[in-house]
Formats: structure tokens, C-alpha cells, sequence
């Protein structure tokens, strides 16, 4: 009889490991569950189509759920809950809304995603306040904007400046809208470090967002609707609210089970993606990854990550065991006309709790030839360890040049490179395309002569 | 008394170990000869001025001569030109347009550059045929080209198409001369691979330059000025000619003192850059360098290596040893909208002559996410040794983010990683800049699996 791999979410992990275990082994029977409707989705592109950038919410569908099933013969069921996992047993439960039966596996993958966090504000229950986190939530939002009529939205509260709070303020500045941006730290876009910060929020006020730093929101005012997001220091008349403040892992089916979730709450995985229930395997944004850096669990709900876990999950049932491989943390973001990035351990104390001593220098440089024109600055923020002169990370941000160049130290990051060996690199150079230094190596040589 | 470092030639690698050497040891004595008016230039930023992208050819000066003078201490002297060394008495001779005499020094750089190389052709000695390799060189093509009334130049013969080529063929159309580029091999930019070659010239052909592939140029006619390029198989009317078909390394000096020169035609270095005279260093396009992936000596002219090379031996000079570092010919140039770059070794017969067994894969990706808007298509070659599955090099073409995912793979390179290191990379992701699997991982992951 043919063995049967068993998925739980329909998402980027979720189809990447049923496609892949298809691929290897087209005998094995690979059944799908996704409680919702949408399947395979890139949520990345929600704040691109709330700003107007594509009309039809269906192009960020990765394959559509018909070619899964036809061409790929994945037995992929929508509207499919599974509400238990029996490792002993090896069986999940799973609801329709007609009814519930048992499914048994062979392997199990459970790839559950994460949900937005949504803090217990007073007045949360308010309407017009969204998380954007699948298809629906983004149509909702856009649906919210799109009202003419006295109804039509004119300011708009972003509670939280990451990456998707930043990406939401450009679309809905693009949109016609006022913009606040409520950020509870010192700092928008944390991950990437205070210098990144500075500037992308400098970058804001050019383009009138209202950035209120060091900011906790208690919550929202409102009758049905949202009419203000109230602060510890005053309150702020809006027309609707989007909250960004993270997501959480959804490891409760696992851990209900007696599956180890981590420290960081995130379901354990060891390098195959295996959780501590025998054949069952975690992958995604409810998983655990190894950081390239600290060799210490992390957990960085990014698209790549569970993109390339749950394809070497799905390669693994199949009898080919393969590593998920480990994570950089590496993220870029467009902030209005700049690029920012960050790879690896930038933030000194997260270095020291990872056993590490970290040394940073920030340098200015530029993106193109200084007589080419059109050229604008790139600032780096490198990081070291002192005691091994590895480079652990680093953090940049600039008009242009910036993302594939967090990539070259994406690359030393991997190689355990010190920074040395990153000041020798060969790299590229043109006039119209950077200085004869290139900004990763003018970062890494006043970076070495730190340490020196 | 003082040590002496004498240096022979003020540009890129010179000046950078005049400078080094005199900031590490104040005390040194550092004496460069360049035997013209023109120190620490960039001769990449003379197509730019010929395009009209900038007016003050000075811009092209990274460091102005008085500077090194004053604010260094360098003892720069121009129109000094070393005639001969003598390593075993220490000394070199340096003529003057006034005087001849001789300068002892404890240690050498020999930093001499390269000729572009001007093949007999016949005719070659006509008005208003060029090259470009120094300041003046650029000025008299510029002035050539903004000439009025009937000697104003309405067609342009590029006789060759690598990266100069290329770019003074965009130079000339910007100026709205009639173009004719003419190469020799069947494909331009051949150091790039035929992949690269045919994109680049399907963009010359849109933007209206004439692209003569697989010809030989055989002369030019004339009486005084150039009026036509003749070929093999025809003879095509031109007002103006440049030769870009390379240079050759600037030797005959270390030759005639009996020092080594290697293979390529360039002078032996060891990792240090020293030559086979002691104390008698050579740096920049005048030397050879260690390729990082044949471990073999090369000679890859470009302004980094020289920067770089002169730097190490500035420092070594001064008692602390400091290798020049190996190099991976990483190249990039802008062809009118596109961006081609290259790294490592991508010729297979070049790889077979290295002892390795080349396999290659050309992928065809995206510079956005699919549905973000303005994206374009990134082609990769990427090319791995079949029994280390190292990477080995790659070379790829697009409108954008092409420089500096080169320099990822370049960085893979000096790691020695191989395909499914690479392929396990966390780059970076957002829709603005790429597809959720970056191209470059893209290209690991298929050619990984030709590995298999």
C-alpha cells in the first residue's frame, strides 16, 4: 500500500512540501487540509495590492488550488480543519462543516502558519480595524478605501512600524490617505537596527507620515466604528486602523498534542524539520529554523524560509533525508524611495546572549561613481565579534543598491567569513553601479581596522 | 636614515601604496615617478565623459596631485619617467625632460599599468582614430565628438566589443553619432559567455548600434582622417574610429631588469605581490594576480585589483606582510538599459585548462515578484565543477539588480561553497526586488539537480 504524507495548511510551506513529495515519489498518496479557502498565497503582496500596484487579488496566488490538484494530483481539501493530531496513533482529526473523521499518515507535516497579533486594546472590536495576514484581510482593507461617500476613510492609524506597517503607510500615502504611525519602541523597523530606523523614519516625514516613536497605544475610541486611536499622551481622531504589531506562531495543534514547542514558541524541529513526534515534521511560520549565526533556534516567519522547509520536508518523507537548512534572518523592505536591509545579528545585546562580542562601525558610501550622476548614499551598519573578527551581521539602507548587497553578507554570514576575508572579496564595480570600493567592502575594511 | 619606497607610476595602485605606505610608517621616505601629468585616475569614468555625463574631466581624479604633495608627505613627481631598474644595486633611472638620474630605494613598486593595444592595422596611423585609457585620450574623443561644421563626426567605428566598447558605443549614440561595433569573436563581451554576448547585443540593435559580429577589421582608409573601416568582406564609411580591444600589461621594464614575467605577459607576483627580485614589488594592471577558483596566476586588468594590490604592498612595505589577496574577474558594465555582470570562470574550455569539469545551467528569472509592477526578466548562467560541485562562476544579464547579485555568487566563490550551499542561502526577499527564491538560488537549485 502506498504510504500516505499528510499536510496541515494549504500555504507556502504546506503546498511546497505536498508538490515536492509528489514530485519524488508520484506513488505516495499526499493529503492536503487547509481550513480556509485560499491556498498558496504570498501574503508579501497584500500592501502592494491595498496601494493599487494590481487589481486582481488572485495574481498572488503562487499556483492556483485547481493545478494542484489536476496537474500535480495532490488530494488538496479546502474547508478541511484538522483539530488534533494523535502521534501514538498516527492520525489527525479533521472537521468539515459536514462532519469529522480521522485521517491516518505515514508522515505528518504541520505547517499552521502564524496569526497577526492582535493586543486586547480596549475598543479592538471596533469595525474598521484590520490585521493583514491572507486574501480576505487584504480585500477588506482595500474594500475600506476604496468607500466613497461620507463613509470613505480620509486618516488611517497603523499600529506598529515594522516591515508591514512601513509597506502599509507608503500604500495608503499612495492611496490619498493620512497616515499615523504608532511605533511603542524608540524606533520604526527594530529588526534592522536604530540606523536603519533613523533614516527610513526621516523617510517617512518626507512623505507626511505622522511617525509617533516610543508610543503605546491603550486603545481605540469609536460607537461602531473606529473614530480615534487613543495614547498614553493623547488621542488621535482616525477613520480606520490596520494592526501590525507581529505575528504568533500557531503551535497550539502541536502542542495540544505533547509536541515540544521551543523558547521562542515556535514548534521544535531538528535539522530535518522532524518536531519530537516520531514522522511528524514542523515547517513555516509555526516553526522553529537554526540561526546560520548563533546556531540557536530562532523564529522568522518569512516567506523563503518556509518556502525552502517545507521543499526539503517534502523531499525527506519520501525516503531522502534532507536539511531545512538554517536562516540568516535576512529581510528587505521598501520604505517609499528607499531599500533597507538587514542580515544576521545586529543588536548588541541579542550578540552577547548568543555568546558573542559584538563590534559595529556605520559607514556612508554611495551607490554609484561620485562624477556618475544619480548616484545616492548607501549607509552600512556592519557587526563583528570581536573575539573570532566574524562578521554577524550587518544592516543597510539607501535609495538604490541596497538589497542584493545585504546579500553579500548574507553570503559571508553562511561562510562564517571574518572581516578580513569580506574586505578581500572581488567584488563588482562600474561607475554607474557603485565606487571602486564597493559600501560591503569600505564597511568591512574600517570595521577590520576596529578591530585591529 | 629613513627607509626609501619608491613607487613607478601614479595611478590607481601606486598612489594607493604611496599613501598607505606613508600612513603606516610617517617616517618612510615614499618617491613616486609618473612619467605624464595625470596621478590617480579612473580611466572607467572616461566613457561617461565622452557620453556628456559629467563636463570636468578632473572629476575622474580620486585624489588631486597636490593633495598626495601636501597633505601626505608623498614626494610625487611627474613627468618622471623610470628607464631601468637595477635590483642588485637598488636603484632605478629616472629621466626628466631636464636631467637624467638615479634614486636607490629599499623597497620597489613596480605599478607601470597597461597599453590598449592598437593592432597594425593598416591605416592605423590616420587622424581621428583613438583609444581611451588616460585623461588626454578621453578629452580628444570628447572634443572629436563636439566638433561643429564639416569635420563634425557623424559615424563612429568601435573596433571591439568588450565592456569599453560597449560603452562608448552608448556614449556615442547619447551624442548622436551613427554607430558601428566591430568584433572579431562571434559574440561581444566574451569574457561574459554567448548568453550574456547575445542579450548585449540584441540591446546595441535596438538602440540602433550596428553590430558586426565574427569580423575582422583590416585596415582603414583615408588620406589624413580615417573615412572608412575596411573589412573582410566590406568597407564601411566612418568619420571617427576607436580601438578598445584590450591592453597589455606595461612589463618591459621589469623585463629588461631581468625580473619574471609570467604566462599572461604580466609580471610574477607572489601572494605579497613581491616579484622575483627581492624587495621589488608589482601591483595593478601591470601584474598578475592568483585567481580564487583555478588558484592559478592571471591577469585581469580592473581598477579594485590595482587599488587593492597597491594598498597591500604599501602596507607590506612598511614590515607588516600583507597579501595582495586573489581575485575572481568579477566585471560589470552597463549596456545603454541593461546591466551585465560576470564572475569566476564561465568558458568551459578556460575550466577543462584549470582541471575542472565544467557544468552550466542558464535560468531565466525575474527582477520583481510577478505581480508587482515594472519587473523585468534576469537570465543566469551559472556554471559548477561536476566532482567538487563547486561553484565556479557565473555571468548574468538584466534591466536591474544584476551587479549585485554577482558579487553573491562572487562571495560563494572565495567560500569555496558548493551548488547546494549556495542554493541554501537565505537571500534576501521583498516583491519590490525579487521573486520569493531569489535567481541566484534559482540557478543553484536547477543546476544542483543536473548534478544529481
Amino acid at each position: 500500500m502506498a504510504e500516505t504524507f499528510v499536510v496541515v495548511g494549504g500555504d507556502a510551506a504546506g503546498m511546497s512540501a505536498a508538490s515536492k513529495a509528489k514530485r519524488e515519489n508520484p506513488e505516495m498518496e499526499v493529503v492536503v487540509f487547509e481550513k480556509g479557502e485560499w491556498v498558496s498565497y504570498g501574503a508579501c503582496g497584500l500592501p502592494y495590492y491595498v496601494k493599487g500596484d494590481f487589481d486582481d487579488i488572485e495574481e498572488i496566488t503562487a499556483v492556483p488550488k485547481e493545478k494542484f490538484i489536476e496537474e500535480r494530483n495532490i488530494d488538496l481539501r479546502t474547508h478541511h480543519e484538522v483539530t488534533g493530531i494523535d502521534p501514538d496513533d498516527s492520525t489527525v482529526t479533521v472537521e468539515t462543516p459536514e462532519e469529522t473523521f480521522e485521517q491516518s499518515y505515514d508522515s505528518l507535516l504541520i505547517a499552521t502558519g502564524a496569526t497577526a497579533i492582535v493586543p486586547p486594546f480596549d475598543g479592538v472590536e471596533l469595525e474598521d480595524i484590520y490585521t493583514i495576514h491572507d486574501p480576505p484581510s487584504g480585500e477588506a482593507i482595500r474594500e475600506a478605501v476604496d468607500r466613497s461617500g461620507p463613509s470613505a476613510p480620509e486618516t488611517v492609524g497603523i499600529v506598529g512600524g515594522g516591515y508591514i506597517g512601513i509597506e502599509m503607510a507608503e500604500a495608503f500615502r499612495e492611496r490619498g490617505l493620512d497616515v499615523h504611525v504608532f511605533e511603542m519602541l524608540e524606533h520604526v523597523l527594530d529588526p534592522f537596527g536604530s540606523m536603519v530606523g533613523e533614516v527610513v523614519e526621516e523617510e517617512l516625514r518626507d512623505n507626511d507620515v505622522n511617525v509617533h516613536l516610543g508610543t503605546r497605544v491603550e486603545g481605540f475610541d469609536g460607537d461602531d466604528r473606529v473614530q480615534a486611536v487613543r495614547t498614553e499622551d493623547e488621542t488621535i481622531p482616525v477613520d480606520m486602523v490596520v494592526v501590525g504589531v507581529g505575528v504568533d506562531p500557531n503551535a497550539a495543534l502541536a502542542e495540544e498534542a505533547g509536541i515540544e514547542i521551543g523558547e521562542t514558541g515556535a514548534i521544535a524541529v531538528d535539522e530535518f524539520g522532524e518536531t519530537s513526534a516520531d514522522d511528524v515534521y514542523a515547517a513555516g511560520d509555526c516553526a522553529e529554523a537554526e540561526h546560520v549565526v548563533s546556531g540557536a533556534p530562532d523564529h522568522v516567519p518569512l516567506a523563503l524560509t518556509a518556502n525552502r522547509a517545507g521543499r526539503a520536508v517534502g523531499q525527506t518523507v519520501t525516503g531522502d533525508p534532507t536539511p531545512t537548512g538554517p536562516i540568516a534572518g535576512t529581510a528587505v523592505v521598501k520604505a517609499f524611495d528607499l531599500e533597507a536591509g538587514r542580515t544576521g545579528i545586529i543588536d548588541e545585546e541579542r550578540a552577547r546572549e548568543a555568546g558573542l562580542d559584538p563590534v559595529s562601525v556605520t559607514i556612508t558610501s554611495s551607490s554609484r561613481a561620485h562624477y556618475y550622476p544619480g548616484g545616492s548614499a548607501i549607509e552600512i551598519e556592519m557587526v563583528a565579534d570581536a573575539d573570532t573578527e566574524r562578521v554577524i551581521g550587518a544592516a543597510m539602507v539607501g535609495e538604490e543598491g541596497v538589497t542584493n548587497r545585504v546579500d553579500t553578507v548574507t553570503t559571508a554570514l553562511y561562510a562564517e567569513m571574518d572581516v578580513q576575508q569580506v574586505e578581500y572579496l572581488d567584488l563588482s564595480y562600474a561607475p554607474p553601479f557603485g565606487p571602486t570600493w564597493d559600501p560591503v567592502l569600505t564597511a568591512a575594511k574600517v570595521l577590520n581596522s576596529k578591530l585591529e
